[in-house]
């Protein structure tokens, strides 16, 4: 019998109960053990739960109880979790949490303090909901070299692009319909739309690619405010939709570069079927080519039954499991990572002449100019490049309202 | 140091030995400890090849060496294969093997023998190529219960409709395409092309997910050579692409049904994005909701990386991999496993009078009737129905040209 706790009993831990219990005959086969919750920890109160009983209000009950061998974090944010965390892998007992923030900021520490100490840190739960992917990446890709991911992460954003593409929205109804639904913050959609929280995920992504620890602070990443039914229809125009895209590549050195920007996606592409909330990771593979993953990236039971598959992984194996799954640490960058290669972009610009345009962009296509406002076609630019013009642009007095790379398959 | 054997040199075995070549360095840091192949079994002369020493003749020198711990096998079919891995695993050796028609006749078997010697067998490469599939689905959805897989599994078919739909082929244009690319037999194309293949690893699949062995000879199939440029054309019509499916679903009892068939599939449905070579396998479950994993289903550095990863994972977790992943004996079924639920058939009919498709399909839509061959869509047929509706076909002298049933998301 394995005693657990459950760290934080909102959406994701709530289920982590749901599912340990409704699958209660089949997890104790697989993890080889019955597995029990013993305690909760939450602050608020839940005295009137079938429960009750099983609610603490501090790390410490649970720290001081050596029949707890596991602990499921689903607390969110740094704050709490990164110090209760740290607590338990020092004390020997796995960890198995859902919380990108805290895997993208304190990854790589947590899992060398969990090698350290004999036991496993895993976060399947944290990128990809409960979409199979650092599992595959980690183990089933373990011959390969991984050189590239592309991917939505962000289901919120993929909603609300689909309801523009689809239905005609602009921004701000789209933005209004995520938040009736749920999906979208109402006082500060900021982490989805500015592309926050996809830049934590790559982050994550990246690092265990790459092998290294990159924080998300240094993934640049721009987000969807600037998207218009306008452009949406240029898009489809060249067979294209729009996706906010969360990218890492290795560059010939080893090192990855990472970033999180919306793109021009061809429809082609398995990416622009990606619809709705729904999350598509591309990962290509030396030996490999492209495989992708396609799943809900969010909600309450496909979460949380990520985070019970983690719960029996970590049991059988414990810290045997970052044999694979790892990356070390290193110093966060000063500023950003950026991409060298060149690639085709689709500017939106308000406010410039054309002969600006001309001398600042050299020769490109024009695919609208109308009243105050200009869309140009951009071949083999690069991202500093680009950075450049645009202080161009703004010197000169005109204002770049849309910047869309074009997703190269 | 890890030395091992791989049995069959051809397209795969080789590549498994440039991959673990290639990635010596993490692979040695993956499996805990370098791998070296030692021996390799093949009857034919490769004395001409830098390798010459590894090769052997004969199984008993590989089972007589202790030092070999792990074997793989990439000889394909039954005949060698089946004897040669028994025996291997009968010594306490893992295996991993690529070997569907291997694994989807004896799996349950091979994997009670593997738990029972304190080994592993693991066969990744099976289904999907080197697209991670059978490891999340025991991995990463051991939390879950699945209770549908629809899958697009056979690369070749699927890039012959592929080349119907979009470059206008016939079948038989297409074959030839496929056959002078490599991509289908010259003698016998039938494996691919009546749907055998596909059974196989829908047997594998429907095995894995509903805990019981499902045989291939189980598995009703029917593939792909009734259809015509102008059912393309129908079915593109009805927003829909035509695709060979492998499904398998959970009964009410527990119990899978599973087939191979071609199909009417929305364009709405990510299997419909999946052209060319790639495959494509939609798992649904319980909790999880839909999972799509998608990538090349063949090749030989792609399948070759899968069985390397599979040898990392069997050196270091032998037979405890095999808490998730088994399945249980079962003696094969006298006929066809069937679906019992009802779904929507497009049937293509020739030589029969419209008064007896009348009589015996009673009402349905008509959506062609021309010269001596009328096209129906029919709502709510249970397969039985179907089968019943073709025998009064033919005893009203007519012949059932295509049958596809659509798929339902």
């Amino acid at each position: 019998m394995a005693k657990i706790a459950i760290l934080g009993f909102g959406n994701i831990g709530s289920g982590v109960l749901e599912v340990l219990r409704r699958n209660a005959a089949s997890v104790a086969v697989r993890a080889g053990q019955p597995v029990e919750v013993k305690y909760i920890l939450d602050v608020r109160d839940f005295s009137a739960s079938p429960d009750a009983k099983l609610f603490v209000k501090t790390i410490d009950q649970i720290l001081s109880d050596d029949e707890v061998s596991l602990v499921v974090e689903t607390i969110g944010g740094t704050r709490f979790a990164y110090p209760y965390v740290k607590a338990c892998l020092e004390s020997g007992r796995s960890v198995c949490s859902s919380n990108k923030e805290l895997v993208a900021t304190h990854g790589a520490e947590l899992i060398a303090l969990a090698r350290k100490k004999g036991c496993a840190f895993l976060f399947e739960a944290s990128v990809g909901g409960g979409t199979p992917l650092l599992t595959p990446m980690h183990q089933s890709l373990a011959a390969d070299v991984i050189c590239e991911v592309q991917g939505i992460v962000n289901g919120t954003t993929n909603f609300m692009l689909t309801r523009m593409e689809k239905d005609g929205f602009d921004f701000d109804a789209a933005l209004k319909l995520a938040q009736d639904l749920g999906y979208a913050e109402t006082v500060d959609p900021g982490d989805d739309v500015d592309g926050r929280d996809a830049a934590r995920k790559v982050a994550i992504l990246a690092s265990l690619a790459g092998g290294r620890h990159i924080y998300p602070q240094n993934v640049p990443a721009r987000g969807i405010r600037g998207v218009t039914p306008a452009d949406m229809a240029a898009a489809r125009e060249m067979n294209c939709a729009i996706k906010l895209i969360a990218w890492a590549k290795r560059g010939a050195d080893g090192a990855f570069a990472a970033g999180v920007e919306p793109m021009l996606v061809p429809l082609s592409s398995q990416l622009a079927g990606c619809s709705d909330v729904y999350n598509a990771i591309l990962i290509k593979g030396e030996m490999l080519g492209d495989v992708l993953f396609y799943g809900k990236g969010a909600g309450k039971l496909p979460t949380a039954s990520a985070v019970v598959a983690d719960v029996i992984e970590a049991l059988k194996k414990g810290a045997q499991v970052h044999d694979t799954l790892y990356w070390r640490e290193e110093a966060p960058l000063e500023g950003f990572l950026t991409d060298s290669e060149p690639a085709a972009y689709y500017v939106r610009i308000k406010a410039l002449p054309m002969a600006d345009a001309a001398r600042i962009y050299g020769a490109c296509e024009v695919l609208n100019n109308v009243q105050d406002e200009m869309t140009l076609l951009l071949a083999g630019m690069t991202a500093a490049d680009l950075a450049a013009a645009e202080q161009q642009v703004q010197a000169a007095g005109g204002q770049v309202a849309l910047t869309l790379k074009k997703l190269n398959g």
